[in-house]
């Protein structure tokens, strides 16, 4: 109960096969177990109100304690325990803690449902997750920075994007998390807290639409609303198992929203299923500027190799199985440095002034972010617009109609005590993949596709195969990739 | 996977040890399982995504199934196998679903928080679940009844009673249900679901102050403010094991207040502990108007006769072991029917028109304890007004400034699938008990120092010792209540 760790790693059974679970998801093996308990620094308190013993045999019983956190509520853990060796030892626990009213990593408000749907529609049912950077008549927003928030004026009004989900019958069920300014793919909120990974017990999320994404990968939404500039739906889409679609530049209005940089930034959605990301899709695109895709794909070897060996190799069997050609897109890292140059500039144009105007408001990563996005000087900018038309013209030429296919993200998603060279190696590889799409303005779909067994846990990690597909093709992209799944 | 129940009663073993538990509560018994399988109208549907199997010894197993409810999110079940008598079934259960992003059951909305204190205080820290009666500026007042909220306008001011609790440090979590215009006490919302009970699995909450005492009770929350006018504090709390105070009528603002009957209306707080009750109370109340109470107890046998048997006995074994005098306080039925007569006047001069302007708005049995309101003529309320004021000076010189001891409630919180026969005849009890203090005007303190052996569950159902005292005794009734308590 002291949550002495020496002693837990010591009553837990030495094996491979010792397996813990709780509301977050299963690990196994007694090292996963033991360096999942050193990461969450400290166990909720609690006491025991009432033990029960069943006895299986001599060297085996099950024990099953109803706890009382101090925190109020209760909880239940059922343990397996067995003689081994001369001591008794855990083989198998069961954790389980009361609920807290919300969870604040994913969820700033919360209604049942905070903003009903206007009419009956074709989304009637379905639960959005509004990142916090949408006008929702009534609330604030907050960016994901408290200090932000408490300056906020209440909307007046709800950005377009969110109206077409409330017209079309859907409910948004509260406003959620995101990354600070959305400038991050990390997922990692120092003010509110990092949102579970539903895929990967003890990951990052994914962001900057962190929030959405949760809510959607737990079950506490059907429909995640965000935005991606430079992967924030793509990314937490792989980390998470998710369908998420970057919509094609300009195709939805960016009203009533917190920009980033308005040159890349689109809204996109997240969800469980593509059924729910076609409505979605359907009830917000002008459908009218949709255009037809066909099945041609393409892969671009230069860019898969910014992928981790892992990814790498899942994403080499699932191309195999299809016909594609390869294409060149010419120097990958110039074609992300023409992205990130434009990118800072624009977002240091945005947010800049508020930052100077509020030292100490961002945590460490985002506010170092935007340290060297204020260092872009006015030559270097015009340098990097120049390029970026350079970079449009032959993307264009080069991709065509064709569908390019890579992976969504470098790797699985990373741990979340994992180290700084290791987050920032995968970061890299990302922002790589991901700069085609914000280069071309195209649209962009992940589809949770691929999956790279993870030592600790029963299941594999998700990794999202990435659909790029010329401007306008948002909806065909969705039926392309459906035809790519196991159902489709 | 289906919900055959007749075959998961045939898959659970037996005996009286067979033994299941989810985030609600533990069961224990072949049969308590049946049963509260029966009552829960089908498991959420959900896929298999892993097997796991500890095998122990030829004849048991633990069998660990990782879940995917179609609704989204992943869930655990943990399951001991033996081979008994030819065939395998399940000796222990563990059941783990995704959490929902609220509870629509306990809560409306919720925030992180959803107002943060105006000021470090003595309740920082603490955080606030506010019964949908209250205006909370920026929200709307819903009072338990969808019809009531789609036309309440935003508050535009808060309500002196949820100020009070900001003003010292407390931020509010949430707005929170309660039944239809506060006029029950069973805590079954025909719109939003039944609370859950956080201390009796599978009974009714109590109400009014439902969602409160269940976001108290459940850790959601450490100071539920709700509001008591024949029960609605005091039987939440005796049905959860939590404190919960009547106050002194007329001592706590009652501004910005849906009410119900002014006569008996009073402002009143949930709590899991003394020490967060005397702050919240001390926060709120005139600490000048305050007075003090000695430790001097009456028992009212006909009062305590109310009682059901085994709440009686462990009654009759509490007071048994302090000193107290039997008091008379008259015909118990006649001091009900009283208050009855101007509750139920009052309530439909409150409520009356609108409710005649909404037909089908409230559930079935809201609507028909208004319709007996509406029933009660101007010569009954008049004998009624006399009867009381009767009544009052009877009391009065009876308890003078002595504390009043009987059960918070008759029973212990009936099963939410309990017959018709047994809710109304609790009710009836219950509302005997609790009259005393709406007659005086009197303090009322529940405290959760009594419990009774339910069949099926490892715990006792708690039970509140009701300590009614002098007006403006409130504060001092808390220090009587933790003397008797074992940490007292």
């Amino acid at each position: 109960m002291g949550n002495d760790l020496r002693a837990l790693d010591q009553l837990f059974a030495r094996g491979a096969d010792t397996i813990r679970g709780d509301a977050a998801g299963i690990l196994i093996g007694h090292d996963a177990i033991s360096e999942f308990r050193q990461g969450r620094g400290g166990a909720p308190a609690r006491n025991i109100l009432h033990v029960e013993i069943v006895h299986i045999s001599d060297d085996a019983a099950l024990v099953i304690a109803i706890t009382a956190p101090l925190t109020g509520g209760r909880g239940q853990q059922t343990q397996l325990w067995r003689f081994e060796e001369g001591s008794w030892v855990v083989a198998a626990a069961h954790v389980a803690l009361p609920a807290p009213a919300v969870n604040r990593s994913i969820w700033r408000t919360v209604g049942t449902p905070l903003v009903a749907g206007i009419a009956a529609g074709v989304l009637s049912g379905e639960t959005v997750a509004v990142k916090d950077l949408y006008d929702v008549e009534g609330f604030p927003v907050g960016a994901g920075i408290p200090t932000y928030l408490a300056e906020s004026e209440i909307a007046t009004a709800t950005s377009p994007a969110v109206a077409a989900l409330l017209a079309a019958g859907a409910s948004i069920t509260g406003i959620s998390q995101t990354d600070e300014f959305a400038y991050s793919i990390a997922g990692r909120n120092p003010h509110y807290g990092t949102p579970p990974n539903a895929a990967v017990l003890g990951a990052v999320p994914g962001g900057s639409s962190s929030g959405p994404a949760s809510a959607v990968a737990t079950g506490q939404a059907s429909i995640g609303l965000g935005t991606d500039t430079a992967g924030s739906i793509r990314v937490p889409a792989s980390y998470q198992g998710l369908w998420g679609l970057r919509t094609t530049h300009g195709s939805v209005s960016m009203d009533r929203l917190v920009a980033l940089a308005p040159t890349f930034d689109t809204v996109g959605w997240l969800t469980r299923n593509a059924a729910t990301m076609r409505t979605a899709a359907e009830s917000t695109l002008d459908t009218t500027l949709q255009r037809a895709v066909e099945q041609r794909f393409v892969v671009a070897p230069a860019l898969a190799a910014y992928a981790e060996p892992a990814v790498a190799a899942a994403f080499d069997a699932l191309v195999a199985g299809l016909s594609t050609e390869d294409v060149d897109l010419g120097d990958i890292d110039e074609l992300f440095l023409t992205f990130r140059t434009v990118q800072a500039a624009e977002a240091w144009r945005t947010h800049g002034a508020w930052i100077e105007a509020h030292p100490g408001a961002l945590g460490e990563d985002v506010a170092g972010r935007f340290a060297f996005a204020s260092t872009i000087t006015p030559e270097q900018e015009s340098a990097g617009r120049k390029a970026l038309g350079a970079a449009r013209t032959r993307l264009e030429a080069a991709l065509g109609d064709r569908v390019l296919l890579l992976p969504s993200a470098s790797s699985v998603a990373p741990s979340v005590n994992a180290d700084a060279e290791l987050i920032e190696r995968t970061r890299q590889g990302t922002l790589r993949l991901t700069c085609v799409a914000g280069l071309t303005g195209r649209p962009a779909l992940s589809v949770p596709l691929m999956g790279v067994h993870q030592p600790g846990s029963l299941l594999d990690a998700p990794v999202g195969l990435c659909l790029v597909g010329p401007r306008f093709g948002d909806l065909a992209l969705i039926d392309v990739a459906e035809g790519l799944t196991p159902s489709g």
